[in-house]
């Protein structure tokens, strides 16, 4: 299979894209690599090897760019250019640490929507305390949904952690204030009517937020709006509280001696409590996989989203989400 | 003033409840308390005091029980029946411990909106890391909300941050999924724009959730549905990070001794996230104080959601809120 990489998208780019994209060529001997980026910045990075092509792109689409303005102007930019692999057939699929909007719009404009599918959702295994994790869809790729979406949302997230993530028959939970069917608003009340009713998934109900992390289900589905509300609490509770952690554990001798006797616990929680260790985040919904590797990526991080979207073409998610959705229609 | 308390609701009723107000009683020589509930069951936490009066009352709202209903039914019960006694001009306010649902039922058709108010909100302040805390509405009084009742919430919330909390021009931060202004769903969009023409307020822009701990604003304004959904995953992912670390500290000899030398700064983080420490949360835009205090309330917890409602009666938050709103109309 050829994935087409972004090198010049995230805060370590290229360096850390490159290490990454490096590792996964010894590791994985079915994947070509076509690398777009700025060669001279890349150089020092960059090894010859049979399966990796770079291709030169003059442009970048900066995290503070506009992202459909961007992606529509910027037409030799990195991500631009990877995103055309993939629509004219060159890649099976591509992947990128940059610009999360521009990425989407790449995707929406360049890639091309599956025929039936409404609106395109972007989604992560986000952690649990049990350590399976869960997919939650959409992350923010569409604030405004209706119904129907959070139904085409729950069968896409089912296909990707059955077929990617190995769960036979994946639960999935609709993310609500409530756990009893009449609890909610106008959306998850006609969304919960949908998804009690679809044969293609294994529909468990309402979940609560506060149940999240215990895994409650292995696909919750919400709207863009939500879904990234949530995603944002998480990552600032969680961050808040290891640094109030961090302060109190440097702040006397006594505490820096009982930080040393934790050390490991404490990092155990971290790993835990990281999702990137999951992969990056995937859109669901176009006509061939486009992965968004977390912007921090480190080469590691970046191997993960690279080993996630190897998983995504060789199970065939993008086909059997479209032969699902044009039954389902 | 005279404040009526629901003598039967929450988890610890009436044990808790009538200690609390038996402090409060001592603490605050201008209430008189009106205390709603069942005689013989209050009977045993009751002393003889000539500023609480007793009203016997022969039914109870559960928890289980679905809030409408209940209060159109139940009509001797102590919750109810406190209500009343607010609209009927016999108390200045009200507190229960009770279901949070029936609350809101008994002060929507019990004592009443404010004319002009469309819908209520129902507020607490959470805490930030500088301990200063922010007031977040709606959290959940109303799941489809209109830009008009941001506004309005933004209105309420600024004179409960100045009259009760003593924040001379609070801050105003509307919760989105960015902080541009062009940024969110179709509602924060319009909400967006009128609280950046509305000259009651200090309105400073969007704020994220991942900031929230941070002090950002003073006064979060958001749907009921998000401020619902974001206030169940700051409890949830402290208290799954609590766990985590309890089960670290007690996983060993060496860990349990790390414990030991961290007791006091562990209490103080937890404190620091504990927002029962701050009162209860209050019903805004009803004719009179409606306070809710938290369903597993102990004497100290209800006792707060008491001094609470004593400072919104003095400072006259529902008459002050009555007449911005009528001047904004």
């Amino acid at each position: 299979m050829k994935i087409a990489i972004d090198g010049m998208g995230g805060d370590h780019a290229p360096k850390e894209i490159l290490e990454g994209v490096f590792q996964a060529v010894e590791d994985f001997q079915d994947i070509e690599f076509l690398v777009y980026g700025d060669e001279a910045k890349m150089a020092p990075y960059l090894k010859s090897h049979n399966r990796v092509k770079v291709i030169h792109c003059a442009e970048v689409i900066e995290g503070t760019d506009e992202p459909v303005r961007a992606v529509r102007r910027k037409k030799d930019a990195s991500m631009v250019k990877m995103a055309h692999a993939v629509a004219d057939g060159e890649a099976d699929a591509c992947v990128s640490a940059g610009n999360t909007g521009a990425l989407m719009a790449a995707g929406l404009f360049v890639v091309h929507r599956i025929d039936g599918i409404d609106r395109p959702a972007l989604s992560t295994t986000l952690p649990t305390l049990d350590g399976a994790g869960f997919d939650m869809l959409d992350l923010g790729a569409n604030a405004d949904a209706k119904p129907e979406n959070l139904l085409q949302y729950a069968i896409m997230g089912s296909i990707y952690a059955k077929k990617v993530r190995g769960i036979e028959k994946p639960t999935v939970g609709l993310l609500n204030i409530g756990t009893e069917e009449k609890k909610g608003n106008d959306l998850t009340k006609h969304a919960f009517t949908l998804l009690k009713e679809c044969e293609d998934i294994h529909f468990i109900g309402n979940v609560e937020a506060r149940e999240l992390l215990n895994h409650v289900a292995d696909v919750v589905v919400t709207d863009g709006f939500t879904g990234n509300m949530v995603l944002k609490t998480i990552e600032g509770v969680a961050g808040n509280m290891f640094s109030m952690l961090k302060d109190a554990f440097m702040s006397s001798t006594k505490t820096k001696l009982a930080a040393v006797m934790m050390k490991n616990n404490l990092k155990e929680i971290k790993t835990k409590m990281d999702y990137t260790e999951y992969g990056g985040a995937a859109l669901f919904g176009l006509k061939a996989p486009v992965v968004k590797a977390h912007g921090s990526s480190n080469a590691k991080a970046f191997y993960s989203a690279i080993r996630q979207t190897h998983l995504m073409v060789e199970h065939e998610v993008c086909e059997t989400i479209d032969s699902t959705i044009s039954k389902e229609n």
